[in-house]
C-alpha cells in the first residue's frame, strides 16, 4: 500500500469516528488505523450496534466529508488533552503514555471534529477523497490493545481505494475468492478434510481429492520421465547424522519435528529432501558421461508448524512436493536450467495459466555473511541463467540480494484468478551442496572432480498447495482430466437401468471414470444434482437411447443430441490424453 | 526338526569330537549341540586348523563310526568327572556347575570316545547313521558361553541329513538361495541400499528398483480400480488420540516408534492404516446402498524394531504395505471375501506362483480372554469362508484357535523356489473395529445399523517383503514388465551410433524401457554386458540394420534375427500389456 492510499484511509478513520460520535454522543472512541483494504475504528458503544446501522453512519460520513477542507495540527499540554475527553479512560490511558516531560500532544482538526493524533492525513480531505470510494464493511469485536482481559470494544471495519471502480472490483474479487474458497469447495466435493483426532495440519485425502492429487502426479511422471529423469523413493525419516551433515540440524531444529529415541540413535522426520537425494547420488560413483543425474520423487517433509496457524491445505505440517534434484556438470547448468524453466512453462500451459514471469534472484558481493563466498561460480551462473531467459525470451525482473544462500533461483511469478500475486514454482541452482555432502563425479581424465552442481526444483509445488491452489483456480469446475466423476449416466426411468449399467461398464472399462444415478427420481432432478456436483458429462439414457445404442449427451454448456456410444468414448479418451 | 533327527546330529557333534580329538590330542573339547541343518562343536585348538583339514576329520569320523555300535550311559562324580578332562578349565566349568549335593554326572561312552553329556543319542549310531549322510562345513569363532569377554574358541559346523540324497537337497537349496540373496542382488542390480547415515530398516529404493516398485503398485492400482476400490492418501502420523481410540496405545506401544510432542500434543507415526481409514469412513455418512466401500492405499507403516534384528528387506522399520479396508454389511461378508481371494489367485498367477494352498484360522469358544465376543458373527463368518473357500473349489486346511483377536481370517501359503513356506497374504475379518470406532450405516428402513464389518487384506503383502521375495523367485531374471531396462540397443560400432539412438527415442517414445550402449567397446563385450544385466531383449543395429531400418532382436535364449522395429516393438508392448 503506498503512503498516499494509507494516508487517505487514515483520514477515513477519522472521517467514521466523527460520525459515529454525531450519531452516538455517549459511544467512547479510541483508535483507528489505516489496514490493507481500508481501515477501522474501534468504539466503546452504550448499546450495540448492527450491520443495519451502517447506511446511517455511511450517510453521516459522506455529509461531514464536504466540510473537511484541511487536517489542522494543533499541539496540547496531557492535562489539557484529557478534558477534551473527559469521561474516556481509553484516551486518558494513551494520553499518560504519549506523554513525557514537559512535552504537547498532537491533535487534528477537520470540520468540527478534531481528536488525539500523530498524523499521517490526506491535505484537503473534500478534494481528495470521492465520496463513492469507501464503504463500511462489517463489524468485528476487539479487545482493547488486544489484550484478552481488557474490555471488548467493537471494531467497525471500512473500505477504501482511489475510485468506485477500484472499489467496486475489490468487493467482486472478494466474493469471488470465498465462492472459490478451497476449504469450502474441497468439503462440497469430497476431496479431503482435516480431522483432529488425525491431528492439525494433517490432510485426509478422501477418494475424489485422490483422484486429482494422482492424476497431478501421473502427469508429472510422464513429463519428467520424457525429461530423463529418475524416480527414486526415499524413507520419511532419518538419523540426527544426515541431518547434522546437511545442515538442518541445527540452524533448522525448531522447525521440525521433535526426535525419536530409538536403540540406535535419535531419528527425525525430514523437513527437506535434498539429504536424501545426495545419498542416493553418493552411493555409487558417477562418470561425467552419467551427468545430468535427475533424481525425482513426490517425497513427503514435515514443518513443525504452530498449529494456530494452521489453515486447510495452505499452512500444513506435512506435504508432498513435486521434488526433483538434478546433478550436473558446470558445463549443465544452462541447459537443465532452460529444461526445469519449460517444463514449468508447459505445466502453466495445460493450466490455463498465461499470465507470468520469471524473477531472478541474485546475490550480493558485500554480503559475505549471507551467501556462499564463491564468486566466480556466482558470476557465471548468474551469467549463464541470465542468458536462458533471453534466448527463451520471456518476461523476467531481476532482483538484487535475493538469492539463496546456496546459489541464484529463478521463480515463476503470476497473477491468480481472483488477482493475487502468487510464486508457485522456483527453479534453484545450489553449489554449497558439492562440498557439504563431498558430491563428485569421474571427470574425462579419470580424475574426481567435485564441481558437481545441483538444481533444486518444483514446479508443481507440494501436492497440497497445488491443490489449493487448483480448487480455487477452477472454482471447483474441473477439466476432464481432472474430474473425480467424468460423465454420470442417467436413465429415464427404472427400465432403463439395465442399459444404464451397461452404459457405464463400458465406460468404465474405457478407463473413463463415470457413476450410474439410479436413485428413484426424476430425471430433472437427476440432472440438477449432477449439475451441482460439476460433472462434465451428464449421458442421458431412455426408450430412443437404448433402442439405437446411443446416448443423449449433455456438456456443461448445452445438449448435444444422441450420439453412438462408441463415438462419443472415443472423443473423450481423446480429450482425456490430451488433458483438457 | 523331529526328535530323531536331532538325536542322529547330536550323535554326530560326539562323533566330530572324537575325531577331532584323535588328530588333535592336545585341542580343548568344550559342547556341541544339534542344530537346524546339523550340528557343531567348539574346541580350543593349539593352532588354527582351516578348511582344508576337513577331509581329514570327515575321512577320521568315517572310520570311527562302524565301532559305534552303542551310546552307553555311566555315572561319575564330579571329582571322576574332572580326571576326565585333566587340563580342560571348559570342561571343569561345566562339571561345577551341574554338579549338585551328592550327585552325580552322566559320560556317554561310544567306541573308545567318551563325554559328559546330558543325552538325546541314536542306539546304534554304526546303523543308523548313513556315512555319506553327513559333512562338515565350515568353521566360525565363537565366545565360550556366547561372552565376549571369554576365550574365543573354534566352532566346525557339521551338516547332516537322514540321507545323502538329502544331504544333496539342501546343498543345491542353499546354493541357490545364495544365487537369489535379494541384498546381493539388490546391490548387483543397483534396486535398493540401506544406509547407516538415513538409518537401519530404513530402505532407500534406487531409480531401477522404484521402477520394478512402481510397476507392481501400477499393478494393484489397476486391478483394485477394476474390483471397485476406492484409493485415498492419508497422513503417516496421528496424534495419540487416535491411537488411543483404536488401541494401538497402549497395547502396542512397544512396537511403535516413540510419539513426538507438539504444542497441540503427541504424535505417532502409525504402526496400521486401519485407524486412519476407520476415519475417512466416519467422516460421512454411508447409506446400505453404498456398502461395500473399499478403501485402498499403498500406506506406510512403521514398527520400532531392535535394530540388531534388521535385515535386508525381511525386516525394516518402514513398510509401504498393500492395504485395503472393505467395510461391508453382514450379507456382504461372503461376496467380498470371495473377491478378496481371487484378487489374490489372480496376482499369484500373473507372478507364476502355482502351488498353493489356503488356511482358514478359526476362532477357539473356549478362550474368551483370546477372542471378541461375538459367538454369532463367529459362527456366521466361519461358516460363510468355509463356503466361499468350498464354492472356489481350492485346497485349504483348518486351523482351530488360530484366528486373530477380532474375526476369523484366510492365509495363503505357498512354497518358494527354494523349497520354503512362505505365507505373503492374508484377508482378515474384523468384527471389533465397528464397536471401537462406532461405524455404521444407515439402512433400507433409515435406521443407524452398527454392524459394520471390515475386511483387512494385503495380497500383495509390503512392497519391502514382496521385492524380496520376488527378487529371489526371479533370481534377478525379472520378466519383460518388470525389467527395469527391457529392451539395450548395441550399435556394431560408432557409424551405427546415430542410427541406435533414433531406435532407443522411437522405443521410449512407445513407453519401452531402453537404453543405448554407445561405449567404445567390442559388440561381443557389448551383449556379454547386457547378458550379465539379465536385460531381456538386446537390439543389434549394424549396416544392414541401418539400410533395412531393422534390429536384430536376441532375446534371453535365442537370436531371432532382423526384425522391423515397428514389429517387434508393437510385440514388446504386447507382452508388457500381458505382464509377461
Amino acid at each position: 500500500m503506498d503512503q498516499r492510499l494509507a494516508d487517505k484511509r487514515h483520514t477515513l478513520a477519522h472521517l467514521l469516528a466523527a460520525a459515529v460520535m454525531k450519531l452516538y454522543p455517549d459511544a467512547k472512541r479510541t483508535i483507528g488505523p489505516a489496514i490493507d483494504d481500508g481501515f477501522y475504528f474501534d468504539f466503546e458503544f452504550s448499546s450495540p450496534i448492527s450491520e443495519k446501522d451502517f447506511p446511517k453512519i455511511e450517510k453521516e460520513m459522506r455529509k461531514l466529508l464536504p466540510s473537511w477542507k484541511s487536517m489542522e495540527r494543533h499541539e496540547l499540554s496531557p492535562a489539557d488533552a484529557k478534558k477534551e475527553y473527559p469521561d474516556n479512560p481509553y484516551k486518558h490511558e494513551l494520553i499518560d503514555e504519549f506523554s513525557g516531560e514537559g512535552q504537547t500532544l498532537s491533535f487534528y482538526k477537520s470540520g468540527e471534529y478534531w481528536d488525539l493524533c500523530k498524523g499521517g492525513h490526506v491535505e484537503n480531505p473534500a478534494k481528495e477523497i470521492a465520496p463513492d470510494s469507501f464503504k463500511i464493511d462489517r463489524l468485528a469485536g476487539a479487545y482493547w490493545r488486544g489484550d484478552e482481559k481488557n474490555t471488548q470494544l467493537t471494531r467497525i471495519y471500512g473500505l477504501a481505494f482511489d475510485t468506485k471502480e477500484e472499489l467496486d472490483a475489490y468487493l467482486m474479487m472478494r466474493e469471488e475468492a470465498k465462492k472459490r474458497d478451497h476449504r469450502k469447495i474441497g468439503q462440497d466435493q469430497k476431496l479431503f478434510f482435516i480431522d483432529d483426532i488425525v491431528g492439525k495440519g494433517l490432510v485426509m485425502w478422501q477418494p475424489k481429492g485422490t483422484i486429482i492429487r494422482d492424476e497431478i502426479e501421473k502427469l508429472a511422471r510422464e513429463t519428467e520421465e520424457a525429461d530423463g529423469y529418475s524416480r527414486v523413493v526415499t524413507p520419511h525419516l532419518a538419523k540426527q547424522e544426515l541431518f547434522l551433515k546437511s545442515g538442518h540440524l541445527p540452524y533448522y531444529e525448531k522447525d521440525m519435528y521433535p526426535g525419536m529415541s530409538m536403540d540406535d540413535g535419535t531419528y527425525y522426520l525430514k523437513a527437506m529432501n535434498c539429504p536424501h537425494h545426495h545419498v542416493i547420488y553418493l552411493h555409487d560413483k558417477h562418470s561425467y558421461r552419467e551427468l545430468p543425474l535427475r533424481l525425482a520423487e513426490y517425497g513427503t517433509v514435515y514443518r513443525n508448524e504452530l498449529s494456530g496457524t494452521l489453515a486447510g491445505l495452505l499452512r500444513v505440517r506435512a506435504l508432498a512436493m513435486n521434488d526433483a534434484h538434478i546433478y550436473c556438470r558446470k558445463d549443465q547448468i544452462k541447459q537443465e536450467f532452460r529444461k526445469a524453466l519449460e517444463l514449468t512453462m508447459m505445466y502453466f500451459k495445460i493450466f490455463g495459466l498465461n499470465d507470468y514471469w520469471f524473477r531472478l534472484s541474485k546475490w550480493n558481493p558485500e554480503r559475505k555473511d549471507k551467501y556462499i563466498d564463491e564468486p566466480e561460480n556466482w558470476n557465471y551462473s548468474e551469467s549463464a541463467i541470465r542468458e536462458v531467459l533471453d534466448e527463451m525470451q520471456v518476461k523476467y525482473v531481476e532482483a538484487e540480494d535475493e538469492a539463496a544462500f546456496y546459489g541464484p533461483k529463478v521463480d515463476i511469478q503470476f497473477k491468480s484468478v481472483i488477482g493475487r500475486t502468487e510464486s508457485m514454482s522456483t527453479v534453484q541452482l545450489d553449489f554449497a551442496a558439492k562440498t557439504r555432502f563431498g558430491l563428485s563425479y569421474v571427470d574425462s581424465d579419470g580424475k574426481e572432480n567435485g564441481e558437481v552442481f545441483v538444481i533444486h526444483r518444483a514446479p508443481l509445488s507440494t501436492h497440497e498447495r497445488f491443490m489449493a491452489f487448483l480448487i480455487e483456480h477452477y472454482a471447483g469446475v474441473w477439466p476432464l482430466w481432472l474430474s473425480p466423476v467424468q460423465v454420470k449416466v442417467l436413465p429415464v426411468s427404472e427400465k432403463h437401468f439395465e442399459y444404464g449399467r451397461s452404459v457405464l461398464k463400458q465406460l468404465k472399462e474405457s478407463g473413463i471414470r463415470a457413476e450410474l444415478d439410479d436413485a428413484n427420481e426424476s430425471l430433472g432432478k437427476k440432472i440438477r444434482n449432477a449439475k451441482t456436483e460439476k460433472v462434465p458429462y451428464l449421458f442421458v439414457v431412455g426408450d430412443k437411447e437404448m433402442e439405437s445404442k446411443t446416448v443423449t449427451v449433455e456438456n456443461r454448456k448445452e445438449s448435444e443430441g444422441a450420439q453412438p456410444l462408441t463415438d462419443i468414448i472415443q472423443r473423450l479418451r481423446e480429450e482425456v490424453r490430451e488433458r483438457k
